[in-house]
């Protein structure tokens, strides 16, 4: 995106060729144009109707419920930045827009953005109320219920919240039922494991494993969907708990896939604690965030999803491969180490 | 900034090459972690603060009024965005943030991200609403006074809103001051000067021309106070009046920065007819904003602007270089063109 960069010529008709240019602060400060308007293009649907066949402007307009007003600049802004094509006036998902962005595929990976627009992106508004008061800035702020209880409390939503991980997690996934040493270990648990998708994909590259996905009861159906959908069901099992206030179902392996995040210090102990309890000796702890870099000046994806954390949760935050093979160590296990998997995403592996 | 591009190995390992990632489209989704992250900095004077002296984590947490369970997620997420820098504890400016977020400095640029802040990221939050209805985003959707009025009424939020302006047309009127051919004219009037920067360049590098600042009687002292402190007292002029409800003030130039875009299309006509009465034969219209390409498919920062003008006005929208040269022959100018100055801003000139 070309943006208001009148300051970098400035500097560089005026001055020195030394001088700093402000595009960087431009592009990022103005950076809520372009990602509400590719929120908002998820959420009316466009790359879902696109998906169909491709349409002129005046049809588009009416089957999206656009308003005159708005429907060029709109879907013109979409083609600017490379959502849309458009040839001869007739607009068209690309090739990325058309895999990713259309529900009726698997591979749609929109749900988590849906949730950014409905959620994150009007929570983020208040984030200096909550930098400086340390209080999450979501339904928490009136006294209302936990995120989680909330969403976990409509069948329709919770199925949307899992999805919506499944999409978000798949490479991670992936990567882990690539890289993990499988063939030394003969049981798996996910403890949190959204769909199933960690469990599913670990298991399909794996024949000789045997799964079990623990999570509070509600998560039951939809993880038996998923599973049977993969062909599954005879090597994953779902298994009804809360994994603060029942012990771990007991595997060589417990994994926890964006989980750890979620809660404050004492409660993230608590689980590393609980997962230790349920591994034989030599069993393995496997835990994967957007691990931060120890030197906490890389991840930048790590370092504001610990401030998602502030927004949405009373005590979550993220945290370094180094804090959590500490938390680790102290728990018991007598190894630990971390490993990349995809994009901000890394794995810290404590042995018993 | 690195981001959670899972399903991007997830392609390159399963499939063909040709597979497309979905990378840009959670880098532009999630943008507005890494753009509130930079906002809530400038509101709470980051980088103001820094200019002074680097600081350390404890003293920097008390002097911003950071809690501390934000506090180093927030610094250390702006360290790895390249907005501060770190070493061996101790926080300190980047160079282009100390130039530009450094609210001391004349080149602070962060008014027009205090007003997105303040305004425009938490109006963007119901842009689906405004795609769908036409309607603005702002006040004006509870049935409050158009945005100007509201504005104007507060002369200290009018000064603030009138410097963001300065900062973000800077480049724009230095281009314009070096690229339009002022030998061919003696006197040139601004209508919505702002603080008069425009202005004020275009008579500190061509010392033959008189200038008159045209606007509301409330930009009067704001304008004034800028041109003297510029040394130009003696060129430059303001001159109160209404640009819808009085004749222009007579000139061989006449400019519109950053104006016409606000209006409906009945308004700009209206704009640019009083212009050429105000012109004598081979005198020039002068308008610049963030022009569109004419087809409609680069500027995607002139096509967001647009969007812009739909959250926040009744009828304002961007346009391209054809549709203004359009409007200016039909109002009777003899010729127009359209000159690129920098970023996404361009010049349309038409000759009467």
């Amino acid at each position: 995106m070309s943006l208001p960069a009148s300051a970098t010529e400035t500097a560089s008709q005026n001055s020195l060729a030394t001088v700093p240019t402000p595009d960087h602060i431009l592009q990022t400060g103005f950076g809520f144009w372009a990602c509400k308007t590719l929120l908002s293009a998820v959420e009316m649907e466009v790359f879902t109707e696109l998906a169909k066949h491709p349409e002129d402007l005046e049809d588009l307009t009416g089957r999206l419920g656009l308003h005159p007003r708005s429907a060029r600049d709109f879907l013109d802004a979409l083609v600017a930045m490379g959502f849309l094509e458009r040839q001869d006036g007739i607009y068209s998902n690309t090739p990325a827009t058309d895999l990713y962005l259309d529900k009726k595929k698997p591979s749609y990976i929109g749900g988590i953005l849906e949730m950014c627009n409905l959620r994150s992106y009007g929570h983020w508004n208040t984030l200096t109320e909550g930098l400086r008061t340390g209080l999450p800035q979501n339904e928490l702020k009136g006294g209302g219920a936990p995120v989680f209880e909330t969403i976990y409390a409509d069948p329709a939503r919770l199925k949307g919240f899992l999805k919506a991980m499944t999409g978000v997690s798949h490479g991670a996934n992936l990567a882990i039922a690539a890289k993990f040493p499988w063939a030394n270990y003969k049981t798996v648990v996910d403890a949190g494991p959204a769909q199933g998708d960690l469990l599913v994909q670990v298991a399909l590259r794996n024949q000789h494993l045997l799964g079990i996905g623990f999570d509070l009861p509600e998560v039951g159906p939809i993880f038996e969907e998923y599973v049977e959908a993969n062909g599954l069901a005879s090597r994953l099992q779902f298994q009804p708990g809360s994994f603060f206030t029942h012990p771990l179902p007991r595997a060589d392996v417990i994994m926890m896939g964006h989980i750890l995040h979620d809660w404050n210090l004492e409660e993230k102990r608590r689980l590393i604690g609980k997962a230790y309890e349920a591994l034989p000796e030599g069993g393995a702890l496997l835990v994967y965030d957007a691990i931060i870099d120890d030197d906490r000046s890389k991840n930048a994806f790590g370092l504001m999803m610990s401030l998602q954390m502030l927004v949405e949760t009373h005590g979550g935050f993220d945290y370094t491969g180094a804090d959590c093979m500490e938390w680790m160590r102290d728990a018991g296990f007598r190894e630990a180490r971390v490993e990349h998997l995809t994009g901000p995403d890394s794995m810290v592996i404590g042995i018993k």
